[in-house]
């Protein structure tokens, strides 16, 4: 994480995630990008599943997506991700999925209320806070963000 | 139900349900035959939220399909259901699912185990029992029930 | 569609939809936009299988979701949809998600531009887009609309 | 693959793999059989990618999947997939999906029909039933495969 400017993380597309189309359906970019806002959690030391264990759901209040070239079957994407912005109980990630040649398929950002376990609104706890604000990545001027 | 050997519902064929083939994914049956289950449980009188509400869970313990024919984007099949079998822990539903024109799809049937909320094996309740004991369809020795 | 302001389908919540909070996954929402328009472009006259079989698809080239609360198993959700903007090549649905009460759940968009079959943006068929432009809705200034 | 009886593919828990009762929704494991058996035909060096370039599909005509145990998020599975056998022109699929700890959660099976491009069934190219063939692993008398 140190020196990139994204997390990355790769994953296989299935014949579940395409569509008549003859590639991935929209609405499961979502999902790729749960897959890599995880993985970049995990890498920071906060597994996502540890922050529910400790009493905290990060849960979606806004996702966009933006799609600029399809990909089909069997092909590997790469979800890149970084933390965007964080306030004392929403954050926001960003996200770039490229295929193999790192072409830009989809661009977009969700944005996550922290909520206690009776989906409360609270301060994102100290600790993880501290870490999130360490490893925010200033926005570049490139193709995706332009319109952020 | 009375008169008819099957509950039916009626599913529209979504974009997000097909894939590269063009045609549902196999899968995606599964869901599917959750909706026809759970169509002829709320038609009983016993939503299956109820019965989760009331400290009973219905888990599958297998699920079973066999493909005879494909069907594509935006077509409207139907879904019917019946309960096949009870014991004191378990029922077993069966399927069909078939196209606009009455053309077989898709045969399967689940078996669900009772659990309490500590997911321990229970007997079910005595109120669905009855109804589930009633409600139970003749085995018939057509096409998709041969072999089961 | 003539008096309302938006045209509504209801959608039954199924355990398929639901995630381990117990409540709808929030990519599964890009799924009931997809029933939304749908809908609403079968009553227009347009069933979008016809479109493709006309040789024209309307690939989705944003999509936007803000989330405002939950719903669980079993719920009946409306999804609201209407014709928001028309452009030579591109198109644009807003959508709200309610729930029984009809509370607000999830509004959003989603912005589609028109293809040939060799995937290259085409200019919306005429009688297509006299239909679409008929049925435009006005931007009304209600609370999901303030920052379209 | 020489030694081992299984092939294995590992597959991390998504949150969208999850229902309301916190675990792996049962029709998802019907994904994961799919990407159990691309893996396994990806080291026979036959990616499914290529077997549908050179025109044919291996439809599936049946699936099977029996649960023993439940895995929630996060978890890491392991599907482990093995060609139980092979006609002139199907062939079937074995699977079990265990835990991290080696519990099995899952057993099951699908077959498949070898179809040309109009969906006609046909023999298995010479080339892959020779593969095939060749790596047919025999049945134990183990757990899940005693009722097969």
């Amino acid at each position: 994480m140190a020196e990139s400017e994204w997390h990355e993380t790769q994953i296989r597309i299935r014949y579940k995630d395409t569509d008549r189309m003859g590639v991935v359906y929209y609405g499961n970019y979502l999902t790729f990008f749960e897959v890599g806002r995880a993985e970049l959690m995990r890498d920071l030391g906060f597994p996502y599943a540890e922050i529910e264990a400790d009493g905290y759901f990060l849960v979606v209040t806004e996702a966009n997506a933006k799609y600029y070239a399809n990909v089909g079957y069997d092909s590997e994407v790469t979800v890149k991700t970084k933390i965007a912005k964080v306030k004392n109980v929403s954050m926001r990630f960003n996200y770039e999925v490229v295929d193999e040649a790192g072409k830009l398929l989809v661009s977009g950002h969700t944005v996550h209320a922290c909520l206690n376990p009776d989906l409360k609104p609270v301060r994102i706890p100290p600790d993880l806070k501290e870490v999130i604000t360490k490893n925010i990545k200033p926005e570049n001027k490139s193709r995706s963000n332009l319109d952020y």
